[in-house]
Parts: C-alpha cells; structure tokens; sequence
C-alpha cells in the first residue's frame, strides 16, 4: 500500500497580519511561523512573492469588510482557516515570471481567492461538510443559509475587485472562468453517486471545477505584464494541467492521507459517495461482487464499520491509487512542459517546484 | 379591513418564443394570451417596449443554455415561472426615455434578469420556500444543491453578458449592486425573527435586497444612452424608489392576497417569521399579551390553526397594513417626481404608469 504522507499544509504560510487587528472588525490569526523540517517545495515561491503575498491578504482584509458583521466573521473563518494561499501565490509567480514590476496582480490575486472561497463555501453547503482543513466548515458554525449568501458576497466582491482594475480582459477570463466552474460544479452533482461515471466525465468534473480556476491565476500574470499571446496561453496550460493534478492527488489522498496533516478526513469523498477516478478504477476492475459493494457505499450509501478500510483494500488490490497517481503525473509533466518557452530563473524553478510538490505531496 | 386585488400577474406578460422551441433544450412556455379585462397598468410600458423584450427573452434563453442539462431544465423552471420581467422593462424603458437607438440594453437587461433569477434562487434555498408564483419552487423540484449552483452559474452568466457588452461602467453598476443584494440579504437573516427589529433596519433591507436592482436597471437606461449624469441620477431615484414601494406593498400583500391570483400565498412571510413592516407596527403598537403572540409566532415559530387570521385581525386594528401602504405611497410618489426632469412622453406616461401600478395593485 502506499504510504502517504503530506508536508505542505502545516506550517501555515501565510504572512502575519497582526497590525491589521485595529483596523478590522476581526481578527484573522495568520501564522508566519514555519516549520524548517517540513521543507514543503512551495516555499520557494512562497520566499519570491511573499510581498506581494502580504499585500494580497491586506487586500483580502479590506475587502472583505461590511458593516454586516456576520459577514467578515463568516468569511475570516475560511479565509483565515490555513490556506495555502495557492492560487494567489501562482498568480504572483506567473506575473513574475512574465517580468511584471506594477501592483494591480496583489488585487487580481484577492479577486481570485475570492472567488475560490465562495466556491468553497457553496461547496461545503452542497457537500454537509462539517470540516475543512481540520477546521468546523461554516456551514457547521453558522448553518447553510449564511454560508450560500456570503459566498455570494465575495463572489460580487471578486467582480468589483476586477472592475477596479480596469480590464476587460481580465474580467473575460474570470467571468468565463466562474461560468465554467459552476457548470462544473453542477455536472459534479449529476455524476454523484453513479458508479459508471467515465473516466472522461470525472476528468471534465475536475478541469471545470478546479483547474480552470489555476488556469486563469496563471493567464493572468501573463495578461496584467502584457506579453504576447504565446506566454498567456503556456501560463494557461500550466495552470489547467497544474490544477488537474492537484485534484487528482486530492482525490487519492482522501483514501491515503490522516487527518491530522492534511486537515481533510480520510474517507470524506467515500462516505459523501463522491465517484473519484480511485472509485472509478476499482469499479470497473472489481468482480461482480465487489461492484456490488460499490453500489451499495456509493450509489446508496448503505456503509458500514469498516466499509472504508474495504474500500481501500480493494483499491489497493487494482491497484486503482497508484494508477490515479499516474494518471497526475501524466499532467504534472504537462505542467512542466509548459513553461519551456521561459527562460531559466528563479521563478521558473520556484513554479517548477509548485508541480514536483503536487506530484510529491502524496507518495 | 384591506381588500387587496392583484391585477398583474395573471395573464402573463412575455412574448411567446415558441419558434425558439427546436433550438433549445427545453421549452419555455412564454405566454402570450393577454386578458383584456385585468387592465394591469404596465401594460402601457409592455407595450411600448414588446419588441424589445422578445429580443431579450432571446437572449436569456440563449444564456442559460449549457452542456450541463440540469443547467436549462432548473433555469428554465424559474425563469419561464411567470415573472413579470419587471426589471428587464424598467431599464429598457429608462433607455427609451433617455432616447437610446442601439441594441446594447437587451443584453443588459437579461443580465439584470439573470441577477434577479440567481437571487431568487438562493432566496428560495435561504427561505426553504416551496411554492413561488404558485408552481413549485426549483428547490422543492430538485433539491437545494442545485439551485445553489445553478445560481452561481446564472450570476456568472451576468457578468459574462456585461463583459461582452464591453462598459466597465455598466461594470460597476451592477457589481456593486450585486455586493449591495449580498450584504442584504445577509442582513435580513440577522433580522429574522427578531420582533424587535426597528422600521430603520427593515427600510435597509428591502433597499439592499430589493431596491438596488430596480435602481442599476433604471439607471443603466441613461447610461447606455449616454446622457448626462443627472438623468443616470434621477432615473436612479425613480428605480430606488419605486423598489422600496414594490417590496412595501409586496410585504403587505403577503397578509392580504390570495395564492390564487398571486402565487404568493398569504401568510408565507408569517409562517417564515418574517419581520415585515405591518409585524414591525403591530408589535410595537400591541399590548403586552400581543407582543407575546408575536414573539411566540414570529420569533419562536411556535404557531397553531388560527395564527394567521389572528395576526391579520392584530394588523387591522392597529392599522399596520394600512400605514405600511402609506409608507410605500410615499416611496411612489419620490419615483414620480423623480422623472420630473423628463420632458412629457409616452414612455414617460407608461413609467409614471408603473408607479401607479405598484401602489394600485394592493388596493
């Protein structure tokens, strides 16, 4: 079996912001504390943009502000909750490494981490989640009905961060980018629960609802530095297949991972019934009883003790996570390839390492 | 006591578009058939901007289109629902008003529509409503989590429709309109069976949750035409206001009409413990013994067979339905002094036509 282990989330990277305290209405606990053991390979793009990183969480503070004060609680709570901050940070990179020297990729980052916490919120309301990130979801603390209206919220924040800056360029891509992830995320909905969803419908699921969001991060750093199309198109395939990958491995650690690194249990997709490319392998590989144990888990979440550990041993035995994982090589290499138009530099190699730690952060 | 009729709704308000029927996934079964005989007074506006509207009934058929087939069936499902497409003729006669020839209000109006159908949506999840204008609502048809994320999609659609339209003005209008809607609507849930909410508080929420929109469409009239910045003003103020008399007379109706003729059915707010402007007057005007039947009813949803004709019978004596619509006369008459500016005209008639319609239509 595969021994999984997680290096990247715990230390917290996100710079503190404990001089905003005053001026907010609440305070978001960001840690710069770093673990020195735990070597996570996006600490070399984290070190490159960690400025401009500090000016997007000022922007997302701001931001998120309202004299509703159900608001920044609600949305501190998951901005607040350990993030990565990866989006942002690859937005910032891919504007570096297209020699972008002005300050409008600070407000476009917040726009999209916007973004992506409304969608998170939205996600835990359909999903019941009660955790996130070893965290109570907001949907657990403050029940469904605000969670859905401020994700809504900072979903029209987003837009009114990208209409400051001015571009309608910009809002093209995240305008697409939000219509494509909502798609996504309804088709998700349509293939819950079916254990003959396809290969190809999962891997449509997983680019609408997460990798076209990586995709427009990146374009975007070759949009706001205004470089030829060549370079906004290799940042777009490198978010795009960046993303697929981080998905994939997302998707196989839920088999794999505990929760206490990873803050996401094992086993939430599995009792969600959620049909992942592991649950897809083992499917269509098992006998005819070992497809009738699938249906019963995931088709009508009939589970019971120990189903999980089944689960596992027969992915296990078809080898179903190992071939996930290849699965998210064949796109993390996609990723790499796709910055070969760039010349070598810091930036390159810190972006590179973004995909070796997706590649790397399971096995 | 009040008696209420509702002229509006019943005969359906939107051109067919049953030649779209072999182009689209699903029918939408617009109305043409008018009853001569319920005189709504839109009717005169219907008229003057008919051609218009089929173009943007168009344009939302084409918009809410999706691989994603859930995406028409559900949108189709509260977007053919009946509306009066109230929005999408206000900013469409607001354009004609200021004079405008081109083409680009269609577009703008069936983003508005989009941003309205989203709310709505959401709202209907937030409110666990299962009825609205008399048919089911989609969340009673196909559950909350689609009617979450099928209002994403719609309110990512908008922005896509604003995008193409190119104006980083019209942009902002409706960002920050759709921020304004957000933080409302989460408002209105801090309020919630709270009897003691002030009339202050209430006035906020209808104005952020309601008005606003009315607001940017009016006002997108003048801007797509270009005037100068006191008519976008003034037909600003005429939207604003003629929201909050919509949203007054609306909330009375909810104690005073029948499901019959509205869809609504009387006492929904009640049974949501809604606090509404004529529960605000009741209970601040009642006795000790009737704040305790509010408390208990509203606050407390702890209500028996009765409650209802109870509550209306308190509302009558203590005139709170009837000043409710005096508040709301008020808010007609600054909408129609506020096209005061605009010289006499047909489209000024018909606007002036709509005011008339929405405090006429409660009594």
């Amino acid at each position: 079996m595969l021994r999984i282990t997680s290096p990247c989330v715990k230390g917290g990277l996100c710079p503190a912001t404990h001089f905003m305290e005053n001026f907010l209405a609440i305070v978001v606990p960001f840690d710069d504390k770093r673990d020195p053991g735990a070597k996570p390979s996006i600490e070399a793009l984290y070190q490159l943009v960690t400025d401009d990183l500090a000016r997007v969480n000022e922007a997302i503070l701001r931001h998120m502000e309202s004299p509703v004060r159900l608001i920044p609680q609600l949305a501190g709570h998951i901005i607040a909750a350990g993030g990565k901050r990866l989006r942002p940070m690859l937005l910032l990179g891919a504007a570096r490494l297209c020699g972008y020297r002005g300050q409008r990729h600070t407000g476009l980052a917040a726009a999209v981490e916007f973004i992506h916490t409304a969608t998170l919120l939205h996600d835990d309301v359909v999903d019941d989640s009660d955790l996130r990130r070893g965290m109570a979801t907001a949907n657990n603390v403050w029940g469904n009905k605000p969670s859905v209206l401020v994700g809504d919220f900072l979903f029209s924040r987003s837009f009114q961060l990208m209409v400051s800056d001015g571009s309608l360029d910009v809002l093209a891509i995240l305008s697409n980018a939000s219509a494509v992830i909502a798609e996504g995320e309804v088709l998700q909905l349509t293939t819950a629960n079916d254990t003959e969803t396809s290969e190809a419908a999962y891997l449509e699921v997983i680019t609408s609802k997460t990798a076209t969001l990586f995709a427009a991060a990146t374009r975007l750093g070759a949009v706001v530095a205004g470089r030829p199309k060549v370079e906004e198109e290799a940042l777009h395939a490198f978010g795009l297949n960046l993303g697929i990958a981080f998905q994939l491995t997302d998707d196989v650690m839920d088999y794999a991972s505990g929760a206490e690194t990873m803050g996401k249990e094992t086993g939430d997709d599995f009792r969600e019934g959620k049909v992942t490319l592991p649950v897809i392998f083992a499917f269509r590989r098992g006998d005819d009883q070992e497809r009738a144990f699938w249906q019963r888990t995931i088709e009508n979440l009939a589970q019971d003790e120990g189903d999980l550990e089944k689960a596992i041993g027969l992915m296990t035995r078809h080898n179903a996570l190992a071939d996930s994982l290849e699965r998210a090589r064949h796109y993390t290499q996609l990723a790499h390839d796709a910055l070969d138009i760039f010349p070598d530099s810091d930036i390159r190699r810190a972006l590179l390492d973004v995909v070796a730690f997706c590649a790397a952060r399971t096995y």
